[in-house]
C-alpha cells in the first residue's frame, strides 16, 4: 500500500476500482452485524448468571427485600456502592436498572425545581446552557437537548477535556452544568488527569448551582494492566468548598446485565437528602431484590474487580483485533485516519478525513454492518467536521468483528480516495 | 354493651374508665405493629419464589432479555399484560417495578409537554386542576399536589363516585384529569358500576385532553367468590370517540413482589406511541429479565387468577377477622362507626364520628399499633370531617391482627365516649 495522498489521480482511480471490487465481495456476503451500540456480548452476560441463584432475599437488619420500602436502597447496597465510588454510605442512593434514568431524573429535577443550592428552578432562567465534551455520549446530550438546553461543545483531549475552554464558558451564569465520562470516556477512552479533575472542582462558576454530571460508567472496566482512575471528584470539590457541585453515577449495566443491573447516584449528603425528598412522590422503592442479588454475589469492590478480569479476557482480544486490522490496512495509506487506543471502556474513536465519516458509515451499512451514526457523538448528532466514527467492538464475535473491521478499513480507504477524486 | 349515644353522662364516664383500664392492658403489652400501608405479608411473598428459578433468559424472537433494548417491553410481556388489561399488545408499555412511577411519569409528561391531544403543556395553563375521589390513595394525590395542581375532592360511593359532581367539574377547562382506582378502590373497596364507567367515558369535558388515570391496582385481587370487575374503560371511551382519554395502569406488586414486580401502562396506540417517544431520552429499557421471570411463571391471565386464589386463602381470613371483631365490639355501641366490607383489594374503610379519627389513630399509636395517618386518604392529608380511617389488614399475622383489631375497637369506643363527654 502507498500513501493515498501522494498518489497520482490515475493511481487513485485504479486503487479505488480495486477497493470497490473488494467491497463488492463483502456485499455479496450479505452480512448483518450491529456495532452501533456499546452492548456486551452473550459470553459477558453469561459471566453473571450465578447471581440469579440467590434464594434468600432477607437483607440485613431483618429487611425483607421483596417488600415495599427503602427508597434510598438497602443498607448493604449503599455500603457496596459507597466503596465502589469512594464515598460514604449516606452519600449514596441505590437505584433501579438504569443510571441514565437517574441522570435524566437529575436534569429534570434541576429544570423543574432546581437543586438545594439553586436560586430558582432552571426552567425560570431565560436560557439554560450545558457543557458537552465532544465527542461524547449521545444519550447524555439527548437528555439536555430534550429539555431545551443550549449545548456547548468543548473538545476532549487525552487528559480529559479542554479546561481553558470550560473555565471560560462557566463565567456565563446560564451555564448550569457539564456532562462528564471521566474514566475511559465514551467514545475516546480517555481518562481525566488529576489536573483536569482539580480544575473542574476548583473553578469559579457564575452559576451558584453549577452541576458536574460525573457518569463513571466505566470506572472498573479495564482492558489492560494500566488501570486508569481519576481523583475523587467529590473530595476535590469538598476541598474547594464546592461539595454541592458533583452528581456522580455508576451502574452494573456493563458489569452484570445491561437491561437488569443496578445503578447508583453519589453526591454530598445534602444533595442526597434533597434528591430523596423530591423522589418520594415518584416512587416507593427501587428493586431491592436485584440490589441484594448483586451485593451478595460481589460482596465488595474486590469482588467486582475480580469479575471484571473475566470481562477483560473476553474484550481485550476484540479491541486488539480492531486496532491491529486498522494498523495493517489503513496506517500505510497516509494521513487518512487515526484512532484511539483505550486502556478500558467500550469504544474506540476513529478519526477520518474531514467530510468522510458519513460516507464511511453509509458504505458499511450498505454492506450489512451497522455502525453508530456518524455525528452521534456530537450535540444534535452533528459533527461539524464529519470526521468521527465511534467503534463499538464488544458485541460481535471475534470472527464477525474481523470481517466487520476489514470491511470498515475498505470503506475508510474508498472514502479517502473518493474525497481525493472529488467524488463528493 | 349499650348504645353510647343513649347513655347518661354517668354511665358514659363509667364506661370510659373501664375502657381506659382495658386500654392500659394493651399499652402494657408493648405492641409494635405496623398497619399503616397495604403491604403483603411474608407468606404472600413466599408464594412467588419459584419464579426466581428461571435459568434461561432468552425471550421469543431470539431476544436476549439480559441485554439493552425494547423500551416498550418484551413482546410476550406486552401480550401478557394485554390479556390481563383487556387491550391489544400494541396498546401496552411494560415497565419496571412500579406503576406509581409510571403514573408519576404521565403526570410529569402532561405537565412538561402535554399529551398528543393537548393544545399546550399543562404547565402553560393558568391553573391545573385534578379530580380526586375521596377517600382515595394518598400517593396519587401527592403526585398531583407535588406538581402544584389544585385538587378537587369528589365523594366515593358504593357504585364508584359521585358522577353528577364529576360531570359538573369537568365543565371547567382547567380540570385536566381524574385519579381512579376502579376495582376494589383504595381504601373503600368499591368497584365502579357500568353506569359510572360509561359516564366517565362519555362525559363531555371542557379540556380537550382530559385524562382518566385508571389505576387498576386490584383488578385480580378478589377476596370472595363475588369477583368484581368493571367495563373496559378504553373500549367505552373508544365508543364515545374519547380513546385518548384513559391511561390505565396495573402491576404485579401485590401479585408477586411489591418491591420487585412488573408494572404496565395501557392506552390507545396513539397514546402509547406518544409516551414511548417521550420516554426515549429517559431510559434505554426497563428490566426485561424480571418481565420474563413473571411471564414464564404465570404464562397467561388464567395463571395469574390461579395464583391469586393462594393470596385469597391467606387474606380472606384476615379481612373476616377484622370485620368480625368490629361487628362484635362496636356494632352494639350505637351509631359510632361503620365500615366497608370489600370483596377484594387491600383495605377496609372505617368511618367514625366526626372529629374522632385522629384521636383514634393517636390512641392506637400510643399503644404500639401504627395505622395510616387519619386524613391520609384525602388531598393534602386533610379529612374535613376527621372521620375516616384506613385499615390495612394484610401485613400482620392473624394473631397480631386480632390484638390490633381488639385494640382498635377499644380506641373507637374511647373516642366516641370522649366526644360525648366533650373531652375534646
Amino acid at each position: 500500500m502507498a500513501d493515498y495522498l501522494k498518489m497520482s489521480k490515475a493511481e487513485q482511480e485504479q486503487e479505488l476500482s480495486k477497493l470497490k471490487r473488494l467491497y463488492q465481495t463483502y456485499q455479496d456476503k450479505q452480512l448483518k452485524l450491529d456495532m452501533s451500540r456499546g452492548k456486551p456480548c452473550p459470553q459477558q452476560l453469561d459471566l453473571s448468571m450465578d447471581m440469579l441463584k440467590l434464594s434468600d432475599y432477607h437483607a440485613e437488619d431483618g429487611i425483607d427485600s421483596r417488600n415495599y420500602g427503602l427508597l434510598e436502597g438497602l443498607p448493604e447496597a449503599r455500603r457496596f456502592f459507597a466503596e465502589l465510588m469512594d464515598v460514604q454510605p449516606q452519600e449514596i442512593i441505590v437505584g433501579g436498572n438504569s443510571s441514565l434514568n437517574m441522570m435524566y431524573y437529575l436534569i429534570d429535577l434541576g429544570y423543574r425545581k432546581g437543586f438545594a443550592d439553586s436560586p430558582c428552578p432552571w426552567s425560570q432562567e431565560k436560557t439554560i446552557k450545558f457543557i458537552c465534551p465532544v465527542p461524547g455520549y449521545d444519550r447524555h446530550f439527548r437528555i439536555t437537548e430534550y429539555y431545551g438546553f443550549e449545548l456547548l461543545s468543548v473538545p476532549m483531549t487525552p487528559a480529559g477535556l479542554d479546561m481553558d475552554k470550560v473555565e471560560e464558558l462557566v463565567q456565563d451564569s446560564s451555564v448550569k452544568g457539564i456532562w462528564c465520562v471521566p474514566v475511559y470516556s465514551n467514545p475516546d477512552g480517555y481518562t481525566y488527569s488529576d489536573d483536569t479533575v482539580r480544575r473542574l472542582a476548583q473553578m469559579k462558576t457564575a452559576a451558584p448551582d453549577f452541576k458536574i454530571i460525573w457518569d463513571n460508567a466505566y470506572c472498573v472496566h479495564h482492558l489492560t494492566d494500566d488501570q486508569e482512575q481519576t481523583l475523587n471528584i467529590l473530595e476535590e470539590c469538598r476541598k474547594a468548598n464546592h461539595e454541592m457541585r458533583p452528581l456522580m453515577q455508576c451502574s452494573t449495566s456493563k458489569i452484570t446485565f445491561p437491561g437488569a443491573g443496578v445503578a447508583a447516584v453519589a453526591a454530598s449528603e445534602k444533595n442526597v437528602n434533597y434528591i430523596l425528598k423530591h423522589m418520594t412522590p415518584m416512587l416507593i422503592s427501587y428493586d431491592k431484590m436485584n440490589q441484594l442479588r448483586h451485593i451478595r454475589y460481589f460482596k465488595n469492590k474486590q469482588g467486582v474487580l475480580n469479575h471484571m478480569q473475566k470481562h477483560r479476557a473476553i474484550l481485550q482480544p476484540k479491541f486488539e483485533l480492531v486496532e491491529q486490522i486498522l494498523e495493517q490496512e489503513v496506517a500505510d495509506c497516509g494521513d487518512i485516519a487515526w484512532w484511539t487506543k483505550p486502556n478500558g471502556g467500550y469504544f474506540i474513536s476513529l478519526y477520518v478525513q474531514q467530510g468522510c465519516a458519513k460516507r464511511i458509515v453509509e458504505l458499511c451499512k450498505q454492506a450489512g454492518v451497522v455502525l453508530t451514526d456518524a455525528g452521534a457523538a456530537y450535540p444534535k448528532g452533528y459533527d461539524p467536521q464529519d470526521h468521527h466514527i465511534r467503534i463499538a467492538p464488544t458485541l460481535p464475535s471475534l470472527q464477525e468483528l474481523e470481517t466487520a473491521a476489514q470491511l470498515l478499513t475498505i470503506c475508510i480507504r474508498i472514502a479517502a480516495l473518493e474525497k481525493q477524486l472529488n467524488h463528493f
